[in-house]
């Protein structure tokens, strides 16, 4: 069978050794002649993933001391609430800053748990570029950003320093580059795009947050409760996790967050200069904001749609299709997407300019 | 390799089938070339296996047209937030049947949004019965109760008949029997007994429930909000709802919950025969209230305990030691053990017998 260039917005591509490792592992886990997903999350087995996933995720982002990791259910929609219930004060304030339909959705979440306060949106231009020179109000319990914006390809290229706690969702961009870990208080990520498939979300907790609002809060909702029982409170989603963990593996054992930031910077050169240099394409984002991660683009005429989605398909090119609120095509190329792939999609855009 | 007859209380065992199919999908799903967990959850692959699975539960179960189907993330322990969330009322109070660890969290959860009243509980006895006659008030906005307790390895043999709205946590004997729904308001289940691996969690949700307590609810701990967007307001947990669907294809194919029954009951009935005829075991639960599900015991002495492990062992039985709360053994049966499985326990029980 042919090899599929997946540039699906996630879930999403992820390594091939991983996805043999991990259907292995449905059949037989451990050697154990059980499955992966029969065995307790208490049996030693999956102890040793979950230990494993985290400590990988502390050592690829080089998590300080006074931090813990844990891995919950939900995705980014249940981490809205948890970054508002553990962090705003009753009656306290949160700074958002609106750069898309998640960022958007985050604040919204948060005003069930007290007053928020957007500091500056791009909604004026459908959010195709990352505000900058805003004020955060220094009484705010917290300032909340989404550091990539999947939808319209905009990515914060240096996060704003802030005199209040820093809160990230990282959904889309965790492990891609090097993050400074120490500038945030919490960061969260969904797990499906550059780490494991949906159902896991990663918690990347400085410590002494815990307790600071004074709410009581349910426990699920409780970001110390999952800290203090690492990551198995109740049972973890353990598919995900596991294959988290290989993704992890995987990464490390090429070199790491360097060497994928390498390798994205490669590929977002490759597309973003087809891009520029094809008079067939414009670009959605602002320059100056692309995002690594995530490249819109448009057909600078419309008439060329069904020639160049008819070229792309023939060519095993697969969820390149852009969000309903931005239209054009997105390529996705988070991590496990290689330099081969982009050069499949910008191939076709050059075969185009010569076709038409 | 010699099969393991796998007795573990959780994640457990699934039918041999699913998980050959759920492992080639990992690999090659719907023949797309493309992995079960790297394609998008709005893909019309996906969509169709959502879909499929939701109408399974609404088929095997019965379920009847005011009811919503829908799959979530966070276990049972999200399930204790978010029924109490979009059940209580703001200074509103709710009735909880005390069972044991689990409905003891659910009442502790509740907690945090009104008056807790516990009807009644069989902590005085460990947990070993299910507390009957009790009196639930008429003023409260639902009784929750939790149909099979784990760990003690007790079950609710019948509901008992309440004027407030009937809530219950079935996470671990949902589709091992046909099921009343019409006289639940909410039920409610983790996925990893009966239904398929951890990280997905069913809700089936009397439609005339939704904004009754007229509390602004957060969207993902909104009810409504998952059903009006057929459990896609947010990347759905797609491997585990995945299996969940292949698991119940293949209780539909054998013959349903009625067919189930009849197997579990005969499963039950065999191993507690032996409990209560071999004089080197005792049962622990009440034999009125014993589980179909998890069978409790314990040795009549101790000096046997290292032998009895020991043969258990060489059997290839696994996962069957008691929860630390109750000690002695716990042998799981859910849907997927057969009744050789349980035969095998039952001839080492024997063995024992006729060796010391």
């Amino acid at each position: 069978m042919s090899k599929v260039y997946n540039f699906s917005a996630g879930p999403c591509i992820l390594p091939q050794e991983v996805l043999k490792e991990a259907s292995e592992a449905v059949s037989n886990f451990d050697d154990l002649n059980l499955s992966l997903i029969e065995i307790s999350h208490r049996s030693k087995n999956f102890v040793a993933v979950m230990d494993e996933t985290v400590s990988l995720v502390k050592e690829l982002l080089n998590v300080p001391d006074n931090y813990d990791v844990v891995f919950l259910q939900g995705g980014a929609s249940l981490g809205f609430i948890i970054t508002a219930y553990n962090l705003m004060r009753e009656n306290g304030s949160a700074a958002y800053l609106n750069t898309g339909a998640w960022a958007n959705k985050a604040q919204k979440e948060a005003a069930h748990f007290g007053n928020v306060v957007e500091v500056a949106s791009s909604k004026d231009k459908n959010y195709s570029y990352i505000p900058k020179g805003y004020e955060v109000p220094s009484d705010a319990d917290y300032f909340h950003c989404t550091s990539n914006n999947t939808i319209y390809g905009t990515q914060i290229k240096e996060f704003p320093t802030v005199d209040v706690p820093l809160v990230c969702d990282m959904s889309s961009d965790i492990f891609s580059k090097p993050v400074d870990v120490s500038q945030f208080d919490l960061i969260y990520a969904g797990a499906q795009k550059n780490m494991g498939p949906a159902g896991s979300t990663l918690y990347i907790i400085k410590k002494d947050i815990y307790g600071r609002n004074g709410r009581s809060i349910p426990s699920y909702l409780n970001l110390k409760i999952h800290a203090d029982k690492d990551s198995m409170f109740n049972t973890p989603p353990v598919f995900p996790v596991y294959v988290s963990m290989l993704t992890l593996r995987w990464l490390k054992a090429n070199g790491g967050v360097e060497w994928i930031q390498e390798r994205n910077e490669a590929k977002a050169a490759l597309l973003y200069g087809e891009i520029d240099r094809n008079p067939l394409f414009n670009g959605v984002a602002a320059k100056e904001d692309r995002s690594n991660m995530n490249a819109t683009f448009v057909l600078a005429n419309e008439a060329h749609k069904e020639t160049f989605d008819q070229m792309w398909n023939d060519a095993n090119i697969s969820g390149i299709k852009g969000h309903r609120s931005v239209g054009g095509y997105r390529a996705s190329m988070y991590n496990a997407m290689d330099l081969e792939g982009v050069q499949a999609l910008v191939n076709v855009m050059k075969e185009l300019e010569n076709r038409v």
